[in-house]
């Protein structure tokens, strides 16, 4: 199932593609009743953050063999750094290389803490295409990478969650201007989705809404102004936004 | 000003003190109006965190004039750690040591980016007590500290938000089991509130509602399960939370 988040005129709607167009529905991160009727038809619809997140994490190192080695470890994003497909992502100063990194986002569908093996995948409600955009200067700046990760709309994601999806072996891509930059699959992630939420779960409460970006192996690219950044995620989706 | 978030029967709404009681007033973060009238007598008040920020940050190594050498850092922390006050810290794991950090937090009141000196207080909404908790065991495991501060319920504050408060002198006090465990003042932070402002927003987005912990000037001790724990800073409150 498809799960997107739609600007309409009363605001901010959840709809599912029913196949035929998006379809108004409750939200699924709340028990609370919504107006959710009707829908609109796949041409007009205008896609937004699937999510707002409450706690949105990154996975570092976790793409490549060698970072199979060494202990995982997570850094936070702001959760204001979440932003809709097309918008535009502010580069910080002057001059500053912008990374662009394509990366599959885990959405969490429950409260979760002290995950298992065994009961993790339950925690999920779907997947989501991300771009992780990181300004790679000031990474040897700050060890706590704050400084690196959290520029105006820094985390777009959507352009909806898939909830029926395999993580294990997914092309990720990376295109600028239209044109293939950067293919990686999440099968050379360090460590895999029942990992990722075994650990994060141990350290961070997570809840409803709240996304992991899951790590970027090799999928990604420097980018500048006025450059559109697609990461494309087949069975997921494709989210376009401009660097501004 | 006080600025309180009470626990009602119709959910939890915003309070000013009148000098006789807890008013009812709409929302200091959002311009949409609220249902806010009447009030409750002072003994009848049930604090909650008095805001729930999407962005929670601290300032590291801000204690003492050795820290003026070096740069200023932050790190994030979950926003689901916030809690209210006399709500129960979660100590993760079995024997670890946590310490209990008696420190300002910042509460902002618009939105907050590349702040410059000169407009970095209209930025402030006012000033609340925090406890910055933090499994110490955890930080030379993760650079990103993320392990080490985001337990469950690690971020209590309150018990309200004061926006008539002198944050450049203020005595910070730490209290367990209701006797004095540790005494230092806002005086001896490294870099003071306009220098922590103009610092983070020139990294981060801020906005109504998120907080920023000034930093542990000495003022912090080592709490275990069933512990008391207050947060004092005269003119602002004291906030007590125990140890779970």
């Amino acid at each position: 199932m498809r799960i997107a988040r739609l600007a309409t005129s009363l605001g901010p709607r959840y709809a599912v593609d029913d196949g035929e167009r998006w379809r108004f529905v409750p939200s699924p991160f709340h028990s609370v009743p919504d107006h959710a009727s009707g829908g609109v038809d796949y041409s007009d619809a205008q896609f937004l953050a699937p999510v707002e997140p409450r706690v949105v994490l990154g996975m570092a190192h976790n793409g490549s063999e060698a970072d199979r080695a060494i202990e995982p470890q997570a850094f936070l994003k702001s959760a204001r750094t979440v932003a809709d497909p097309g918008a535009a992502v502010s580069i910080p100063g002057n001059g500053l290389t912008v990374l662009a990194e394509a990366e599959l986002a885990i959405v969490i569908g429950s409260d979760a803490h002290n995950l298992n093996p065994d009961n993790a995948m339950a925690a999920v409600l779907g997947y989501v295409p991300a771009n992780d955009v990181t300004a790679v200067d000031q990474i040897p700046l700050d060890s706590f990478w704050t400084q690196a990760k959290n520029g105006r709309n820094f985390t777009p994601i959507g352009p909806w969650i898939e909830t029926e999806f395999d993580p294990s072996n997914a092309p990720l891509r990376l295109l600028v201007n239209g044109v293939l930059a950067s293919e990686s699959s999440t099968a050379r992630l360090a460590r895999g989705i029942v990992d990722i939420l075994v650990y994060v779960t141990r350290h961070v409460v997570l809840g409803p809404g709240d996304i992991i970006l899951t790590g970027c192996p090799g999928s990604n690219y420097s980018v500048g102004p006025g450059d559109e950044v697609t990461v494309e995620i087949p069975g997921l989706g494709a989210l376009t936004n401009r660097i501004g």
